[in-house]
């Protein structure tokens, strides 16, 4: 339980949500003080139509800048979110480190957002995943409404298992199990992770809860004690999902890192700095975001509990 | 994990925590409608000095209501939290069925909430306790700050287990532990019950979790899975921390139900019902409430998880 790294994704998955179009030169500070807070991976945006989402239209233009010398803070991967062959050719000609796509489990998300089938989706993230081996680059692909559907309800787990089988198959390592709609519950966590690592002991799996029903904190606490090392959070609780009423958005970055650092994880990170970005965050929206400890101010002692 | 059981505290440790004191009539009319939606047991008030607490000082009359005839709730026990003798009298005087008491493991917060040590505070409550006992009516004593304290920091938690050891040698069955600045984490959370029920397996253990840090329903969790029965939480996510500055309340009843029905447990509880009741205390002190289920309304499946 000791290897946890942070995908920070809410300069995607929250900055998208928001109605607000935030300028490139904010979304640079933002992600410039991200990484010098030690989070390990920070996804960039992603590669949509930038009529589609004009939240993302400027993702080439941010690794390029970072991409620029002297400019990629050290220690950091940028990510970023491509969903077809065109945002590949676009993240590659950019300069991604890791690629993240993914494929949803549920028939009627995957048509919606691909017009294809979950097999024909599949088929696809698979060939556009070895390319991504094939330059050398990470990558990451995803099993998308994996606890549960907005439109499909529950979501059979041996459908979420077919596709990771699949990703196995063609040497694909790092797999991400994304609550799209924030329907996970911990004992899915468990039993749903305890099927990938039946599969392959040494996968290096990847979490993304969302707080939509209260459940995003417990979710990830399960999905670490199973030995998932890889989570996707955003700073402030910032991003939220298509399918609910409500703002709660991703697992808040800083209220993970102030949990990991009570239990003498991950000290390294500045959760200070991250409090700092929220803080920040909060000022440049005019509303209260969901994370908490932006506004709590961490526990003053944090190095683990007396005996 | 199948008997879980659902005290609802909102109108004690919510209600005192609020600036404006809500009418009495409203404060039945909620009661009346938690009472109607099935809940366990609910924390009608508080006995402390009116002045000091005007929040809670219709606690006497509440209870006098509800024990007119025909007024009381069927299937429902209402509790009351006392401080001292003179509060237990006016809570035997008055019909409460479950006495709540507690002490603090901080020697700082027994200090300044009671002007006694420790040691000397758990003489009393003891004491208390087996008055109450005496008059056959139900009993709960709690240790508070059990997990961390806003003035001290840390607890060891042989100090909690110590305190503990006294209750149950003094024939006490029901124990609480309260996490009353916020600070716990799942992992305290299972080793402090497993301490519990190392000293006595058959001991009734009730929680009493806040979200201040966001690991609310996190430490539920893991109390459920140590055998954890009694569960202490707040509709909308009433409550709060007086050492803290921000408003997150104790869990959310309809948000740790709508939890619970996603594993087909207490599927008895009118969760419907809760959130109406949130709905309304979030018009009533016209702010959002902690709570997200009333926000986003439950997931329309909660019947488990197809395999």
């Amino acid at each position: 339980m000791n290897d946890i790294y942070i995908h920070e994704v809410g300069p995607r998955d929250g900055l998208q949500m928001e109605k607000q179009t935030v300028p490139s030169e904010q979304k640079i500070a933002w992600i410039q003080r991200l990484a010098e807070a030690g989070v390990d991976i920070i996804q960039v945006g992603s590669f949509v139509h930038p009529e589609k989402v004009p939240q993302m239209a400027d993702t080439d233009r941010l690794f390029q800048h970072f991409n620029l010398p002297g400019r990629k803070p050290p220690n950091v991967e940028l990510s970023g979110l491509v969903l077809n062959e065109k945002g590949l050719e676009r993240g590659l000609a950019c300069g991604v480190d890791m690629f993240c796509m993914g494929v949803s489990a549920s028939e009627t998300h995957s048509r919606k957002n691909t017009g294809m089938s979950i097999d024909e989706a599949t088929d696809r993230i698979i060939s556009m995943a070895k390319a991504v081996l094939n330059e050398g680059k990470r990558v990451q692909t995803s099993v998308q409404s994996a606890f549960g559907c907005g439109f499909e309800g529950p979501v059979p787990p041996r459908r979420v298992l077919s596709i990771v089988r699949r990703y196995l198959e063609s040497g694909i390592r790092n797999i991400s199990l994304a609550d799209t709609a924030g329907h996970a519950i911990p004992d899915q966590v468990t039993s749903l992770f305890q099927g990938i690592f039946k599969l392959d002991p040494s996968v290096e799996c990847a979490c993304h809860f969302h707080n939509t029903y209260a459940m995003g904190m417990a979710n990830c606490r399960a999905a670490m004690q199973l030995g998932v090392k890889y989570f996707e959070s955003s700073f402030a609780g910032l991003g939220g999902c298509p399918f609910t009423r409500v703002a709660a958005g991703n697992v808040c970055t800083e209220d993970f890192v102030h949990f990991l650092q009570r239990k003498g994880l991950r000290t390294d990170i500045d959760l200070t700095k991250l409090i700092e970005i929220s803080k920040d965050v909060a000022i440049f929206f005019g509303r209260e975001m969901p994370g908490l400890v932006y506004k709590t101010g961490p526990i003053p002692w944090r190095e683990g509990t007396p005996s």
